[in-house]
């Protein structure tokens, strides 16, 4: 198994800094008892006025004709490799508090119990990828989803499979250098676009 | 300080199931190291093709003026509490992609990056509230956050106080039990709606 810890500036919690986004998995069916320790977590993740505008639809890979049916829906480039991973979930955010009232949050909160759901999976030694490229209109249509919510990710989740298993150019990407922005460039003090002091005075310490 | 464990069906691992947002915090200032390790977590969040649209500014308490600016787009309702945290970051979301191109997945990945930085949080032993009731255009007229960006959340962070420091009914609001809607409410199998098979399997077992 592939492990690549974030190259961090900073400290972070083990569960942070092992989180990854693999490509391969093994298909191996996830316990009831583990997807239920995932979904328990995104139940209890913070949301704007205790809304939890969030459901998931629940598709492990052996109910073969509803995977199909997600797993349909996925951008081409997904289907290469989700196509062995063992559960998919359809995340969906409710839009409105109530009928005609719009809820600007519910995509944030949806974000923070997927993020939740995904540092339990952790836990549990399992990895997840998280997809933006699916059909999000035929997924409403397959499941009959109501107009007040939206269809928002696919979560393919499952233990890690070999980088060997991948075709390329995926097998590259795999095994590719985590990246991200550094601090600097995202993180401000009292001016936007200028660096916090406590970036500058840690790096004059360091 | 008031633990308050969530209830859960299923076992969480302990960093979640210990986080909630509590309304009483000590002034006592974080470490600018502490600080750093939050934003971390937060900058090795997942996003859409990695694009981590997030930004945040930071404001910690001693730094009087900025803490002034920042307070004072607060909600009255969370400036009675809010006067004792000391830190306080601005969240905002990068609304677009590249010019005229918007990230529909903006809002939903900083929630996620949030999420992060509340688990890094809670490792430190620090506790986090999040706002949504704050002025956002006066934020946005305050730091002179450009149009592509959103201001989207008020986060809290400090070491937990004692509920009795709370004006009522704000210390009656910090003991009450937690809660949230029951999985079988959003977790669907097949047919939106339906609660998932899992469930009932595990009920039936139980």
């Amino acid at each position: 198994m592939l492990i690549k810890p974030a190259s961090t500036d900073y400290p972070l919690h083990p569960l942070l800094q092992a989180r990854w986004s693999p490509r391969a998995f093994v298909p191996t069916l996830i316990a009831a008892e583990q997807i239920l320790s995932m979904l328990e977590a995104a139940r209890w993740a913070a949301s704007a006025g205790n809304g939890q505008p969030w459901s998931f639809l629940v598709v492990p890979r052996d109910d073969e004709a509803m995977f199909a049916r997600l797993f349909g829906c996925l951008a081409e480039g997904n289907q290469v490799w989700a196509q062995h991973v063992p559960l998919l979930l359809l995340t969906v955010a409710e839009l409105q508090r109530e009928p005609g009232k719009p809820n600007p949050y519910a995509l944030y909160d949806l974000g923070q119990a997927v993020a939740n759901l995904t540092i339990q999976a952790t836990a549990l030694g399992l990895s997840v990828h998280q997809m933006a490229g699916f059909n999000q209109e035929q997924a409403r249509s397959e499941f009959a989803i109501p107009e007040a919510y939206a269809p928002v990710t696919v979560v393919a989740i499952g233990l890690q499979g070999e980088p060997a298993a991948l075709p390329e150019p995926l097998r590259e990407r795999e095994e590719a250098e985590r990246t991200r922005k550094p601090l600097r460039s995202f993180v401000f003090g009292s001016v936007w676009g200028q660096p916090t002091t406590l970036l500058a005075d840690a790096s004059q310490a360091a």
